[in-house]
């Protein structure tokens, strides 16, 4: 194994470090906690996420005006433990109700669940908004239903813009719902990335191999080839992500994610041949972002996500909204 | 070689064409051209930037209001062709002038000047920045004199600030000069990138070797050996560093930029190593960026750069000033 780290057990707390370190006018941490919150504080709707660590940006990067105001971090691949969560709740908190928006792992759900539990004991009002938009599999490794992979980055960011418009709790859990409804994710893995504290890649492919439906920590996909030109794989992902919906989408807001070990320029290789695709379905893509929000380390593949807008001009509009944070 | 694309001769046009219809409100490109530009204009003197692709974001990421004004884009890690720059200065000209800001490569010096002098023939005026940061060796695989590697993107934005505030072309070259002067950079590879047109990796290292002072077309660096853990990393890169500055500088600006392959869990890691050793040396950090800017495709490692602003804190608020482009 090698990576630019100082002890596997240090890496979280070391980077959390440089993290708030780096950023200090847009981040800060909770004291004592695994919790990066915003400088500023504001009298909206607390929009906490969080989950294990080795997806970073997520979910750090996504704290700030417009976005989350907490993010908690577990160690690599792991949930946050519910105090953990508690401490990001309060730092949240504003006295108008905290959000929850969390990743469907069994995990997190649980570790979320008993922190909401905790924190309604001191009378923090908090609802759960569910992200499972991994369309790949059913269940699989970690989770019980769909995975919650790189579509949430687009649900805190929708989310964050109503929270900043002063929408209520029970607004934005039910926003929250309607945007996880159409929003559709699935993946492809080209190498696996190595847990520093396992020290070997995850699973193995061959060398001209790649794994379809591949998730953030690794867990298996549905199928393994050969792999084909950008202009086949983004067919395979686009028409998989279509027969997900009830019917064609006529207008989608698109986000190609980079899992950490693939470049820019293959990101944007891919996103060109998915606009193509859309343009023959006839569909109006209203809003696009290339880049690596949600990684699984340095895994090499990439995912595509699809976001119904159809009805739902104003969620444009959120996803175009400037906001101040380290990585949106 | 697995690599999302559709054919290695294929991938800058398709890139390119990826890239600005994924960000049609930032960046458009000139028709039958390897220029991406604004989609704005306004009376600024015009920045110009660019060279081989493999370092995305940079440089089309980084056109937009408050840094480039056109970006020009060479086959992979080659230099684009004087018409094509000039095509770049076309369409960054506002009858202000326009500053090339160039890399040090003995093509894209070449190119650029040429093209420097077929607009001085179509009567616009220009100017050059050479940015020679990389302090790691003198002469190099397509250089004389030192490399322009990630540093380059602190001047697109000091100079990006200093066009939007009506600088003149003159005032401009002389602080692109002040700044590149001020400006260091060293780098260290842990597994080397694969021009797709190669179609193997560009040097070897062992499975627990690492190399200090590769630049980012992977040219040799300055020695090889076994990794270490990130403090000692650090402290090697702070060092050699300081050791180029004729007094050890008093403020400073901090990039750690990723090569491309390197998740961001590491680069925050050895940022908190860097900014450790800062403060022992009583050294004020005033500025710090983190993420994937000036890559070498997927070429595993990172570089450290160091802007001294002891004398110049207006440079600070510059690098802190809010841009519209699409990777800053």
């Amino acid at each position: 194994m090698k990576k630019i780290i100082n002890a596997p057990d240090q890496i979280v707390e070391e980077m959390l470090s440089g993290i708030v370190r780096s950023y200090p006018k847009i981040v800060t941490r909770v004291e004592d906690t695994r919790v990066v919150a915003r400088v500023k504080s504001s009298e909206q709707v607390g929009l906490v996420s969080g989950g294990g660590s080795g997806h970073e940006p997520a979910h750090a990067g996504f704290v700030g005006d417009g976005m989350l105001h907490a993010a908690v971090l577990g160690d690599v691949f792991t949930s946050p433990t519910p105090d953990q969560v508690l401490e990001g709740i309060k730092a949240a908190n504003a006295n108008q109700g905290v959000l929850l928006i969390v990743k469907n792992y069994t995990g997190d759900i649980l570790n979320f669940d008993m922190a909401k539990e905790l924190a309604e004991m001191d009378d923090i009002e908090v609802e759960t908004v569910v992200v499972d938009d991994d369309i790949a599999v059913e269940n699989s490794t970690y989770t019980a239903g769909k995975r919650g992979v790189a579509g949430t980055v687009l649900v805190h960011k929708i989310l964050g813009a109503a929270s900043r418009a002063k929408r209520s709790l029970q607004e934005l859990k039910t926003l929250g719902e309607e945007v996880v409804a159409q929003t559709k994710t699935i993946g492809i893995a080209l190498e696996a990335a190595t847990v520093p504290e396992v020290g070997h890649k995850g699973f193995e492919l061959a060398e001209d191999e790649i794994e379809y439906g591949v998730g953030i920590h690794g867990e298996p996909g549905y199928r393994k080839e050969k792999i084909k030109p950008s202009k086949e794989l983004a067919e395979e992902l686009v028409t998989k992500l279509l027969e997900a919906y009830e019917e064609t989408p006529k207008e989608i807001a698109l986000l190609v994610n980079g899992m950490g070990g693939t470049p820019l320029m293959e990101q944007f290789v891919f996103m060109n041949d998915v606009l193509d695709l859309c343009a023959t379905h006839a569909i109006h893509v209203r809003f696009t972002k290339v880049g690596n929000l949600m990684t699984s380390i340095e895994m090499q593949g990439l995912s595509l996500t699809m976001l119904d807008v159809t009805t739902h001009p104003e969620w444009v509009d959120a996803l175009e909204e400037q906001v101040t944070t380290i990585a949106w």
